[in-house]
């Protein structure tokens, strides 16, 4: 089959690869048939992912039809359309047993870092029974795709973790795609106001389209006193950080207010200043975390009930013979407006 | 009246004061029968507060006999025992109906701080309705001076905001007073273990006998390694910082497991270092808070019940007149071995 | 001033009444500039609520300009535009400091019931700083009539209470005014699914525009087995019971999926059957509330933003020389699709 | 092997059955080292539950140690000691997924139920992995029985759901097993005040020595006159129901204080009055639960620590053979004062 191989830093190739067959009992295998890229996959490629070996096919998100499942797979059988998380989640474990998938025993975020990934023609999904989700009929396959990480991800360590509240004021730094879904996911719990911090014109516009109630140009003026001055000093009930830089980390602890949050989706690659000295008496609270995808089956409940429509992240579409091309649309996001692309075997 | 006065960074006195009057229809004023000294008083005299107007009389703890009320009092008359809150709440602002009396916009803590405090013979206070609590009768009253700042200070900003819950493991980063309340109302919610960090043998001897269920002593060896390991190295699900200076902090951020939460406690100084670049995948929560002092009257229930015994803290006794003494004996608490001094006038 | 007064079971009058005037140092007198009628005021006059006195005046809905302030008043001032809560608070008793305020003991729903209401030139206020909240300039005023006792009511009673969440599926039954303020505030927390059920197709009309999902008659066909058929077999995560009598109650019962709640907010005058020899298995939790109107602010913000519309309500208009016919119209809803009239001095 | 079967209304019998074997891959077998009678085998006895088909082996409680494992358990091997939920949780199922084991789609309430239970030599566990919990080493395992049913029971139908807090007031009616194990893990969350009601002073005097506050007689006194006296007419925080029968529901309902909640633990055969007429306005919440068994590992986790100690519930030992004379004392616990009576096999 075809497979987008990493092959070292900097390098990545469009392979043959042998079919993944089932492992455990446990396994299922899912011939895709979408998947797209992530922002994680390129930090991989820059080699910053230092875990992920050489000749691992890339690739955590995507929709399917299972091809074979093993004697344990009860809840899957050939020929279902699922949707692929980009956790994997084994259901027994300690952590698994009280909702914190990313930290399951064995599985957690292995897909095109541990494990061979989705942009294939085919993958293994481990612990298939609890880390795929039945698509319902008559469902948009490629909305869906947005909900095996990006959506799941701006909801969970973006709006859940920032107790976003109908009446609320909402502050999100960095409006790429991940900004995008917490901007979208935030409107289900009907915040009064929400505003979109970012450097790129057409980001802060396509965030307007999206819901934002007011957008602030960080190169063009200072963001923090762009975000008191539209909440009359007194700061955001809840900052979400959606970029991963100590810049965007420091506007985010800028201008919450007393009493208000701190979310952080953004990876970080450097440890950043936290100002105790001023944040000590301001009853405020600083979240991390890592997708647990547990919120999955809501999401797909308000996918299917029209709440949410994901497809409005989609802007681009790739057949996987064009793999290479996508990743360069996708890198060059600045020029080309690209959002989340769609790579179709 | 006498009364301990700030004279700016260093100098302290004690002075022949005007009897506090009514100054507004929501006033009372307080006989004070027993005071204290809180570690913040001796950040005032260091000059670590600047806002502190020499002049000012000290003090935010206590207990006392109201001795007149205003026309709009109406929960309390004189004669009535009370017990002063170190909060002082309106009642009525934005953030005093939320439970943030913290942040009410004409109170706070104004006590020992923009205006006169309790190391006196007499105090006025602000919205004396919703600033004074009544004392059940037959309560022991120096139990209660402890439930004016300390207990609720280690009860909320440690143990609620750090989500102690049954059968969890604690580790508290400090064990001086506000420490050993944190480790005392950390019981009320039964963790499995708690574990004290200190640099202090006699502190932590105190903790043992508080119900520490483990001790580490940071000047004899790794904390981080000796928590790690007294959690099969999984680190804590509750790290309380209880100091305030970054070695302290950075403790509690490299013991907490995945999943769990460091609460400050501490009052800061400086700022620390976040190393989002590891715990953004983490799941964790970092919390902040001045104390509200809105769980007061459930605090007040518990010592009535016998469940909390706030007594054990006090390890001194002086008249205010010897409140120099007092001080000094505080300051030394290495030395005295001093956790909290009970001033009676 | 004119004034509506309750002259006993079945007999009320437009009479003219003295001005009210401040008898509290925290009282506030009010010039009403809109009020309404609400289905208690219904009961009220058919004798089902014995402990209002003839000789008061109805109504605990309204907003208007602030005439007067007591000494103690410091929120507002003559001229104030106000917002008038149906429940009165004082901030400081033990209820009001945790929200309850239906509960305070000084107040509580007070206002046409034991002292003068709002159906009248003027009212006075008890308790005003706690009581009354300040009307943003340019807001619709006729749509914040909607939030002295409607709009809290359903979102406390039925949407908070019933736990509404992003992709849940909701039921109410009674599609009245209340039953449809829990389907307008029900949306901001965006469920999947909102059935309505009602015996009048007009009131079921109103509510598919007003973003119901699915519509039941129960005149029509039986009620659980339509709403069973809705939700696969499961029944409901929330059923919201907004009528008042045991056979409506009774539905709500019958449809509450394992797991789910029930959320009264009927005001009932019988006991109902509770069949817990069926749901003692079923992990079901049951609400009741009286409106304690804590979301007031939260509200007032929505409306603001414009995420809620609340005079989508109101349906007629009438001076207060015309309260008899408003009162006729309001009461022959079947025939007057009526669902709130406002009535101006 | 040994069993004890169920051979119709009334009947039962010790008999020879073969060994049970593993069915499913998920499936293991455990040698029983302790097991018990619970409440709910002598309503089977009774005919009272009519889903148990004759010839099924009772019992749903017991600890012991893994005899042979299916291809798919992945947690357990021949020789683990292991506690036996008498919930099985297949981990994958929608409601395994929300910590709702008690309606797992596969699982539930099985064992002595739908298919062989513990009161035997061995027993199949199915979804073994997510039904068995290890034993840690050195624990009492008799201490451990009370794990697999009653004490989960207590804690989370009547502690859990009625919220019970420090400082708040709960008083539990029924002192049998059940009440009694409510009564112990109410103590981890440090309740003010803990009333216990029942008509047999025998365990009203064993609830003193668990640590009630306060012992109300129900066959001597009115109930609900006491309670209210003792709680200066406001009523409880917490009522639990841990009888089963209307006359006790009604006094749970009694008692609650406005704001309070009734948690019913009690298997109910009849339905109850619920006077809405008078709790409409009360903000009151009734919850119901099939234990889910979801605490488990922090109990076990609070037994290991010393803050539990739930073999205080064991009164009687017996072997298997002796099974017959152990149902005989358990049924006729007013005369023998039983509690809970380990069996060994």
């Amino acid at each position: 089959m075809k497979a987008l191989v990493y092959r070292g830093p900097g390098q990545k190739a469009l392979e043959e690869r042998p079919m993944p067959v089932i492992a455990a009992a446990t396994d299922a295998t899912v011939r895709i048939t979408r998947t797209t890229i992530c922002g994680t996959d390129l930090h991989i490629l820059k080699g910053d992912v230092p875990d992920v070996a050489p000749g691992t096919i890339l690739g955590h998100e995507g929709v399917g039809v299972v091809e074979q499942v093993g004697g344990a797979v009860s809840t899957f059988k050939p020929g279902d359309a699922v949707l692929i998380s980009c956790i994997t989640s084994c259901g027994k474990c300690e952590y698994c047993r009280k909702g914190m998938y990313s930290h399951c025993t064995t599985g957690g975020w292995i897909l095109g870092h541990l494990i061979d990934g989705t942009q294939a023609e085919y993958v293994r999904i481990a612990h298939a029974d609890t880390s795929l989700y039945p698509i319902p009929a008559g469902t948009d396959e490629e909305a869906l795709v947005m909900l095996s990480d990006i959506l799941p991800t701006g909801f969970e360590c973006g709006v859940l973790n920032g107790q976003v509240q109908p009446g609320n004021t909402v502050a999100i730094v960095g409006s790429g795609p991940i900004g995008l879904a917490a901007l979208m996911t935030a409107q289900l719990y009907s915040p009064a106001q929400i505003i979109m911090v970012d450097v790129n014109e057409n980001r802060l516009a396509v965030a307007k389209t999206f819901g934002a109630t007011a957008l602030v140009n960080s190169g063009n003026e200072d963001p923090v006193a762009a975000v008191m001055k539209l909440t009359d000093g007194k700061g955001v009930d809840t900052s979400i950080e959606a970029v991963g830089i100590p810049a965007t980390y420091s506007i985010c602890e800028a201008i919450v207010a007393a009493g208000g949050r701190i979310a952080n989706v953004g990876v970080h690659g450097h440890k950043v200043d936290l100002h105790l000295e001023r944040l000590w008496s301001h009853n405020i609270a600083l979240t991390t975390r890592l997708v647990d995808t547990v919120t999955t089956p809501m999401l797909l409940k308000t996918v299917v009930s029209g709440k949410l429509l994901p497809q409005q992240l989609i802007t681009h579409h790739f057949t996987l013979d064009q793999v290479m091309a996508a990743y360069e649309t996708f890198g060059n996001a600045a020029l080309t407006k690209a959002l989340k692309v769609i790579i179709r075997p």
